[in-house]
């Protein structure tokens, strides 16, 4: 192992001669990735670590000339500049070359991106030695930021007549609302519907981030709608009932190309592009799930009633509206009873029990997406996601989804996330620098709902 | 114009940041594109002399963290990598950011390729204040390389049938044999030719390195044969005369990606290409011109004949048939009626003249192109370029280009530099490590005769 | 209805100003279109007849031109072709015009293709006044003949990366062996196959004659190797495992094309295709289906019970088996017990039944593909479509489909009809014009035993 | 020779075996071409005139069926319809079957399309036994009729972008206003141009009517202002300055498709497109070639000279003008005068000639065009041409084309056929079927000062 590293990680060459060194055979870079491919999944942690720790930067280069730059100080601009220069390249991890190569490699570029997978998987287990795999996944990703940069990629639109291949990628991709079977497929980039993609010359056919669209009338609030109608397969569009565009599905198919920001620029590239199709369209929207919230819940459920402030949660009229339709006794029991409840999805087929709780369900989930934060962010990465793009948190819609994992992950709540086209940019910088979310009267009133009862 | 700087190009965001700050709005580059595309072609030095002074790098905050990085000596490695980290993106200029995202705009990567050929100029020019300029430029280099890496380039076999805006591009852009009219265009991608081009996804329609070949019976002595000969321009390729691949062309289209090693990577790919077209290929060479021969030449004459040396360049036998042949009485006078021959291109429609002069020029050349160095490389930029890649110095040509042209720049000889496929690799390391030319027994032999005319 | 004939299908104009009369306006081929498609599927036919019998040839033009004719006989040649060409125009029925500009409007012809199916489908149910529809459909027959020439049609090789709509309908026309999913359709058109269709300018996105190849190292004795087999879908093709091209299914899709030639054509032109990616490849053959030998074959049992012949099909020895086999009683008896065992597919689950069977079937099917006849013809449609192709009977496989459907219609036999390519022209015209067939000895070696055995 | 057709010409098979004979093998088709493009150009008319006359018709066979349907008046329509398929059937020249399966080889319908331009030059040659000869010429138009029927054709637009070879050939075939350079041709695909042809899948790459129109402000009224403006060729279309489409020449491409109609086709068709493309368009014109005017104009004169009528061309008053602007004594040598002016362009470059010229020369133009026929059909072919697609005679334009060609073909006169697209399917019929001319207020003017003048 040691032999491979060292044989195809060349040495960094001088500052002088950097310009002036040939690059290594290509059969180094094809050796490399032979021989990583060749190694059972737990070997490549320990071969990453090594190729990490001992051919990364010359720390005592490094230390030298950040030496010389505090004398430079004293000097002239130029050679501050001259220096600076040197002490940049000098932080080169030698490491580097190699990544570079690989990427000129057929095939290297996808090679790199699924390295990068295995570097984040390796990272998120927390093995030791983390910081110097942690700089090799940094100086990755960044070679990959400029790999990956929009100008270089190719927005395709995916119907039904794109290669079988790319649509069978489509499908399995799709993550969000499973597709069940090519009907299903077809339907999804059939009339009314539109499916776009990010693909990269270097990564020909692999649809790298997947945005599905549904044109309608208004913006939806359920997803049955979108996914489940039984549209006529064969209708033609009809313009006139065009008058939003619903994003209801985006996927990023690459784990390796995790903080490349390519959803952000997918959408707005579709706004465009759906701005010249339809040059009278207004209203343009998410409908999105909410993962977590269900989970969310009962760990809240579970908290107040061991500190016995389930009156927090719920009004007192509404703890007896459970406590009956739940045949519980008032008190633990009855937190109990509708932790149990909603642990199933049989309520969702009573009337009573729907009517019960969507007042309840509905202000702690708007609270779930606008209070909850994580370093400040909203901790739904959904939430997180749109509110970075500029959307505002527009609309909660009860009974969105009423399939066994929209009501298991969030009740069946969706929620949508508007895009107001003029506000996006300022609504961005808001929500990144301020960490203050844009967010619309019904959910507002949802959020100080949710306050006046927990006294919050 | 500080104005429009200090609003596009925003500030660097602080290291933790550096990954929840928002892309400014696409309007930012968008106007710095058109504010320097409408600024006088003499004010534009101005405006990169300033973007690239006053939103550089942050000297003191590297400054500060070189320091840090001196006291971090003492601790664990985690905390040096972590510093170092800090330092490496505290190098970071802060134009770098526009520059990242004018690439993203439509037609940004086009204008920063022609950015930088104006940056090129700039220094060139030699202006006050260059150590600014060169760190923007280098920056610049560095990202084009990032985005013109061979994986994202596309090979491009130009032909008939290629768009006529690819092929009036090819013909304007052929700085080598010029093309006359598009009879000969049509010729120069027809039977027994290839022209292959590289290509990117970010400037499609452009050509960016453009390569002929000739297909012949053996590696070819002439240019006339390969750029004049009337091919039957409807006939069909006779696979069994196609022995060799002669590289009679190769231009870069691009001043602003000067540097940005292209073709090299396409040499080695079309070599590929013609290996899996015709498997039986064994020879691989150019047919390269040998620009500035003469005008060296005519210095060194002018040299050695007002140092009296005239005898160190040609023996003594020459030098009566020189006089002879030129009608002037010896010494300083025919050393001046050599000069004077070989200024213009009449010698080469007598026989005699001719004769006389085939061992002198040829010897000059030879020696020219292997004996005269630049920093230990070849002076001669051709010859360089082809050693760079691992070529053998082959053959010397006689009466290789008789275009006025070619008798002007070398005297007509042409020179071949061969691919012997198996060695290029070893050629190349030579050669820019230890700065020594592979040669055939031809070219030394001529360099030897050289050196013992010239006592050298 | 007779007020839309007679407004859109406009007299055929006088000889004289035939290349002077403008076309109809489009507008009456789009209205005749629409109203066709607007009537319900049992009135179409008495449009088709009235079209037929009231807009067809003039007889009594037809008739004087043809006196004339006579009279004509006695003067000059050139006379004589004038008069037959008035009277070859006079033939013209007036509807023909009609079809004609239909096929100029888009979306024509593949109307026209399909109002011919609906034409075949009426003729197939004898109604009355079917002449004046026959020649309607011989007249149409003949304009797809020549819009469907196959200089006219685009060879395309379906892969994986194929249009989904394409691959869609490759499956659905699959009737030879059914496509049971994606992944089914997948492998037919991945490694080691070939999945050809001939397609149509006028007809875009339609596959009109589909043929699937398997390459294999012998020619294919069973399908279940070919359409069941686990191979590795995405294992790369090995040259030097790939003998021969076994021709396994061949769809034509389009009703309304009947009798136009296509799949004989897609046969040679595949062979070409194959023969200039292989150039090696010696062996090509069909593995086809032998529908309706088993209900031959019940029908032949059934009346050879009748007749008391059964000792003419199998020998003493056999029915003896039989009889031990089913636990019959003899005579009658057992020819009952035979038909009822080989109406089910029981038997192909015991070893010994299937012995006893094997060479019974084995020289009955035989017989049945060479010795029956229709018009002198084979009377099986796929041994005659191949016979006249020029192919050889070459070889009976035993077990060569185990399907249910295989062994409902053919008791599990297959057969391979081989091409010879230097013997194919000679065979097609030996076969379409003495009768005779080709075939293998072992063909003809079980039609002589069937021969003997019953004394025929 | 006569070998050769023996043996490639197959009998035609009998009427009851037409369906069941199988294609000849594909080398009788090759055998036939190569044998024929092998043949002196002199020879070719020998070989079509044994063709037509030794392979046509069976006379006989005609004859008796042509008797048979006589009798078979008496009998039931069923017999009549199978007698006459009969004879319709025995109609056929056996020459067809030859013509038909080179249609099926590769380049067999470019062959066929050029040996029809071989036969129509031969008919015109009015070589003896012409009969033979125009039979085939009929029975092979009626076959390309059929295959290049408008729903097999494809329209192409051709851009600055469309493969070299096609704009090659696009230059070589503009007959009416010939291409001088690539800039010209640049121009002509350029913003503010359209150039569209029909292809056919048969002959790819090879355009065969070709269309170029202008976009422009107002219906043009010179063709200088279209081909010699020197537009700037990047500058982009202001859809607010287009509101007409000048179609400024029309070329067929393939002399062998004379009389199938395709220009007709081409100029719906794009009309279609334009339509479709500029929604508000509503002005579609020619800007057309006179050819033919000026000899018809000096053949007018000699005449009138002979006759003494000159005073029914020119009034007295304008006889003077002449007179005085040619120095000419009155009378005969003043005619002289005249046809010796506008045999050449000199009078162009006088104010006072041209002055004097107009209205004459205006006035005998609009005559010659609407005046002058043929059969009752305008004599001027582009006029026929426009006329029968529906077009109105629009305007005369005075130096609208002051090219040498121009002056010396129509003295510099250029016309408009205006479409006015709901009329144009009336107008042709009109004048297809009544002979009469659409004209406008302005030509009709101008023909009758022509009428008053000559009292006609």
């Amino acid at each position: 192992m040691e032999d491979i590293l060292a044989r195809v990680v060349a040495p960094l060459p001088t500052y002088e001669t950097r310009d002036k060194t040939p690059p290594p055979p290509e059969s180094h870079s094809l050796d490399f990735m032979h021989f990583y491919k060749s190694l059972d999944k737990e070997d490549r942690p320990g071969l990453l670590a090594q190729l990490s720790r001992d051919f990364g930067v010359d720390h005592r280069g490094v230390s030298e000339l950040a030496a010389k730059l505090q004398d430079s100080q004293l000097r002239d601009p130029a050679t501050v500049l001259q220096v600076e220069d040197r002490l940049r390249y000098s932080l080169t991890p030698r490491y580097k070359q190699l990544l570079n190569h690989i990427s000129r490699v057929e095939g290297g570029v996808k090679f790199l991106v699924d390295l990068r997978a295995d570097l984040l998987e390796t990272l998120a287990s927390k093995s030791n030695e983390s910081s110097h795999v942690k700089d090799l996944n940094g100086t990755l990703k960044s070679l990959l930021s400029e790999w990956f940069s929009v100008g270089l990629l190719r927005l395709e639109r995916i119907t039904w007549l794109s290669p079988c291949e790319i649509l069978q990628k489509i499908s399995q991709y799709e993550a969000v609302h499973p597709v069940r079977n090519w009907t299903d497929l077809k339907r999804r980039v059939g009339p009314y519907r539109r499916c776009y993609a990010f693909t990269h010359a270097a990564m020909p056919g692999e649809p790298l981030v997947v945005l599905h669209v549904a044109l309608t009338e208004d913006i939806s609030d359920n997803i049955q709608s979108i996914v489940r109608e039984v549209a006529t397969l064969d209708s033609e569009e009809d313009v006139n009932k065009i008058n939003a565009a619903v994003f209801y599905s985006i996927s990023s198919t690459q784990a390796g190309l995790q903080g490349v920001d390519l959803g952000n620029y997918l959408i707005k590239r579709v706004v465009r592009e759906l701005q010249s199709e339809f040059p009278h369209m207004a209203q343009f929207s998410s409908l999105s799930p909410i993962p977590g919230f269900s989970s969310w819940l009962q760990g809240l459920l579970s908290q107040y009633r061991k500190e016995g402030r389930g009156s927090d949660l719920l009004s007192e009229q509404e703890w007896k509206e459970v406590e009956q339709a739940t045949d519980s006794s008032p008190g633990t029991q009855t937190v109990d009873a509708l932790r149990k409840l909603i642990g199933t999805s049989e309520w969702t087929r009573s009337e009573r029990l729907s009517g019960v709780l969507e007042p309840v369900l509905m202000r702690l989930c708007a609270w779930y997406l606008y209070g909850e934060k994580r370093r400040g962010y909203a901790l739904n990465p959904v939430a997180n996601f749109h509110l970075q793009n500029g959307a505002t948190m527009w609309r909660l819609n009860w009974r969105a989804d009423t399939s066994p994992r929209g009501v298991a992950n969030s009740c069946g709540i969706m929620v949508n996330y508007r895009y107001f086209l003029k506000e996006t940019p300022k609504n961005s910088s808001v929500y990144l620098q301020n960490k203050s979310i844009m967010a619309s009267d019904q959910v507002l009133g949802l959020v100080s709902q949710y306050q006046k009862n927990s006294k919050l």
